[in-house]
């Protein structure tokens, strides 16, 4: 049984690259036994990734790992959650050695970055899949919701928003970039999404909500709509496209990836007027641009998309998994 | 987008069955929020069904939420734990929604049955596999592990092992049992295990150590042995056969089914000479029978199978799912 679906999982994930306190039995019972550190709050999420649906079939190893980890951290961030564990239940067609250690060592050297502990998973025989449960803190009574908007509050966007669809258009060759520095940052955007992490936890006490972009702006901001109870004004000329973008495509190409093409990882918040001071302070060390992008109305409004003063009416959509059922 | 992933989750299992005190946000946001218990352990295990490997193509959906459940619940059952929280990553060829009707249904009957609440989730589009996220309590310092178990201390089985191997075989029809009453009791045994939580709870101060028979009693007792660092003395004659199966196969086979046949979800788990009394008391109001199997002696025996008081050598292997690559 030298390539037994134990000894394969042993000698792969049965690391403990950090061994955290909170852990007291990690890898290797029926259950893991952790313990949540006294007045924190658990907050927990799980995201699947399947080939060819949510990664290109011929993407490598590493960055598959990186991403599966970023898309899950993701969802912490957008609660303002500190992350602690991961499970992984992962699908293979077949045993590839080489697969495995790039897989598995770029998983453990982002784990090791995020001080994460994998703390148990499943292995199993099938098209290629995984399936991450993450697990963080938060402190009590102080993690960002969805539904905490109000009326007048501004919209914020961290980072630059569409650069992952434009660098996934550059991957599937629907998108040609004649500058390589471009075509490369555009490219390790989609590859290698950055989790807003120290965002999320600076963002505890001064916004009303929040969430992680990951199916694109409009769908994304309009889960806040629904979960807050309000409407929304979308200022298009406000969205931050990055100079990569802007020079790659067309100004109508780049908003729409900005708004709805997805996979951009970045956070979308909402804060009240009176702590718009203090934002700038609590997140202007961090190092990535942060925009206001629109201001949230009554929910009679609906999400209303304004260019130059003016409403406009755009063919956008969210991803969708099933939409074209 | 009234086919949607979002409308899709929603319609089936976006219900509160049961709303646990302890979940403060729970679907809906990007993370759950829950509060665990004072002086309680969390306890978290997950696992993978794929169709073809898991469970038959055939398998009517709410068999396969049944035994999705279980197969995670016994798990917690393996460390004496209390079930309390599910999170449910499930990939669909399509939207079938008969299909989803009778599997979330039958998956929330049992959630009500247990106590527990669907945390969260995610849908994806792909070949139907599911991966669960389980979590459950137990008080501090009174988990059972595989790695408490002694030389000298007795070895226990709950219920009939072999039952759920000879129900497979009746559906893919590499045995037939005239007896339908016989064979409708074993296919429901493979069908729809239950997973010993009653017992586990009530083991936790009286078992050194404790696993749930998944890949069968050979495999899963092998990893008592490594965990503990012991060997054991397994006597043939004392597994407990169900009638049905002894009725249905051969003594050979239906001792083969029970050692290796793997899916019985029913608990194996050692006590130590000075608990033997006091076990009777423990479980002995459950209704379901626990039979002592052999002893564990020192690492150097290895496993060792008895029959009528002599070493003997069988050709067994556990269920492994890469074992044949």
């Amino acid at each position: 049984m030298a390539c037994g679906e134990f000894s394969l999982i042993d000698r792969y994930f049965n690391r403990v690259s950090s061994s955290r306190r909170d852990v007291e039995t990690g890898i290797g019972d029926d259950c893991a036994l952790l313990v949540v550190p006294e007045r924190q709050t658990l907050a927990i999420s799980t995201d699947t990734l399947v080939s060819g649906i949510h990664f290109l079939p011929n993407m490598a190893p590493a960055d598959i790992a990186c991403k599966a980890l970023a898309v899950n951290i993701s969802d912490l961030a957008a609660m303002g959650a500190d992350p602690a564990w991961l499970t992984l239940a992962l699908t293979l067609p077949n045993v590839d050695e080489s697969w495995l250690a790039a897989f598995s060592d770029s998983l453990f050297e982002q784990l090791s970055y995020y001080d994460m502990q994998l703390i148990g998973g499943d292995t199993t025989k099938g098209p290629l899949a995984m399936t991450l449960g993450i697990h963080g803190f938060v402190p009590h009574g102080r993690a960002l919701k969805r539904s905490g908007a109000r009326p007048g509050d501004w919209i914020y966007v961290t980072g630059t928003p569409g650069d992952s669809a434009a660098g996934l258009a550059i991957l599937q060759k629907r998108l040609q970039v004649e500058d390589k520095v471009h075509a490369d940052w555009l490219v390790s955007r989609h590859l290698r999404p950055k989790p807003r992490i120290l965002h999320g936890q600076a963002l505890r006490d001064l916004a009303s909500s929040a969430i992680d972009l990951s199916d694109g702006l409009i769908s994304d901001l309009g889960h806040i709509l629904k979960a807050s109870g309000c409407g929304a004004r979308l200022e298009l000329d406000n969205l931050p496209l990055s100079d990569a973008l802007k020079a790659s495509t067309s100004m109508e190409q780049a908003q729409e990836w900005a708004l709805a093409g997805g996979e951009d990882y970045e956070l979308c918040f909402t804060v009240p007027e009176v702590n718009r001071g203090a934002l700038d302070v609590a997140i202007g060390h961090l190092g990535i641009p942060w925009t206001c992008v629109g201001q949230m109305t009554v929910a009679s409004d609906g999400l209303m998309l304004m260019q130059q003063g003016k409403p406009v009416q755009l063919e956008l959509h969210g991803y969708d998994h099933f939409a074209t059922i």
